[in-house]
């Protein structure tokens, strides 16, 4: 591994790695206005949720690199208190581009961006109407992590009111991943889509307590076939069956006495996993220990 | 949309929306270790990094929602102040989720989830040798943000040492997204893959003034064809073509004379602009005005 002590790197340089290694980061498409009414909205990638009782989103407006100059955005909440944070769909993804140039301060990027500006409900700050989500907030804090270029002012949201569009959500009231179809960042020029095939499922309850890699038979832990993926899904069961239980079954009797060896064994736990059938999987491995 | 207002919503229901809006989310697979020595795994995704200068990553262990209970990260970095943030790859998902079983303090997660622990340079938790980046925290700061189940604890940490994969490293010794595969959390039990189709570029430099939606032509800005996204494209060039220019191109003149309305003009835009050429469809958009 190639290993960097932020110490001895350039801050931009640094940045970069830190961009490309933590990801794919939700965009907070913030709207704020300022003390004279100048509307404001650009894209922050330093931003999630933290708590949800409070609603606590944050996200940092960061000391410029290059220059070590501060953002407009900065600039209101410090002078309002207030900013609206949206969600950024797919379809959203180059007019919030164009947010992020660094227009003059007395720009509306509501009328650069071809966004259409709604009043909030509880703060100053419009809302964007094109956002699937609008979260109005109060800022309770802020917080500068240093005096340099490249360091962040934590804004601390508190959120006060929540829209959601209908068009979003599941029969039974709940947001469908693939209807709201956010976009995240990555590093350099790169985002990410989350939707389509790119959206997987994994069920993990928290108090099912799985057997665990290390009650897996030694075969399987060592499996020249089987991958980190598929194996987990084993180890994800609550309880392993026996051997002997393995061998009351006709199908994994016939599936051990057709196969010459380990691998050619692991590619039917493998289609066994693909076919959903998990039990079966293992049974396998069992058997074949 | 929906309107929900926090303090009128049960706590679970307005997680799972907050869940659902902030996304996707990038994954801190935080290694600690207990002062009496038990190590311990747990993903985290209400994370992201802040700051650059200096190198600050901000997770949350938050007080569980149905039991107002704390998690064993949170107690471990209370006891020894220090954690090592991974990177979570697509091909450690399901031995992630394991993780997030909610076993005995006592139990060792490298184990039950089948890591291979690697010491670190700098601090005591272990590092996970599957994960393409390690970073090595110390702990500055912990700040609660409630004191009720769904609040957030603030788990500030400064990054010391850095170690990335030289297989995820473009030959210039760059992060490219495609190889270090990341995965983002969403609400419920979805998850997004930041990977080959769902990957896309957006270029566009923060001090290259794009003209803006408010500089297209009236018939663009209403055009019954083309997307935000594709007019976004337009507007984020620093100079359209004055009418002048874009009648003196024979091919626009034929473009004209070929098509009968403003929907038919407008597909050949997007035709120029799916080549790649946005000078040619800035001077459509701007002739067929």
């Amino acid at each position: 591994m190639r290993t960097i002590d932020p110490t001895q790197i350039a801050t931009k340089d640094l940045h970069q790695f830190i961009l490309g290694a933590v990801g794919p980061r939700p965009i907070a498409f913030a709207s704020t206005i300022s003390a004279d009414g100048v509307p404001n909205l650009a894209p922050y990638s330093f931003f999630n949720a933290f708590s949800s009782n409070p609603p606590i989103l944050i996200f940092s407006s960061n000391r410029r690199v290059e220059n070590n100059t501060t953002k407009d955005t900065l600039q209101n909440v410090k002078e309002t208190g207030e900013v609206v944070i949206h969600a950024v769909s797919y379809a959203m993804a180059r007019q919030m581009a164009l947010c992020s140039i660094e227009y003059d301060a007395s720009i509306n990027e509501f009328e650069k961006a071809g966004f259409t500006p709604l009043p909030s409900e509880r703060v100053r700050p419009f809302r964007v109407a094109e956002s699937p989500v609008h979260m109005e907030c109060v800022v309770d804090n802020i917080l500068p992590l240093g005096e340099k270029g490249g360091a962040g002012n934590l804004i601390v949201c508190r959120m006060v009111l929540m829209h959601i569009s209908e068009d979003v959500l599941t029969p039974s009231g709940r947001i469908d991943p693939h209807k709201i179809d956010l976009i995240g960042r990555l590093g350099r020029f790169y985002y990410a889509r989350a939707s389509g095939d790119a959206i997987f499922e994994v069920v993990q309850k928290v108090n099912e307590l799985g057997v665990g890699f290390d009650a897996l038979p030694y075969a399987a832990r060592h499996s020249p076939v089987l991958t980190g993926n598929e194996l987990a899904r084993i180890a994800a069961l609550t309880q392993l069956p026996s051997r002997e239980e393995a061998l009351a079954d006709p199908a994994v009797v016939e599936a051990i006495q057709q196969c010459n060896n380990t691998a050619e064994l692991h590619l039917l736990v493998r289609q066994a996993l693909e076919r959903g059938d998990v039990e079966q999987a293992a049974k396998l491995v069992v058997a074949g220990d």
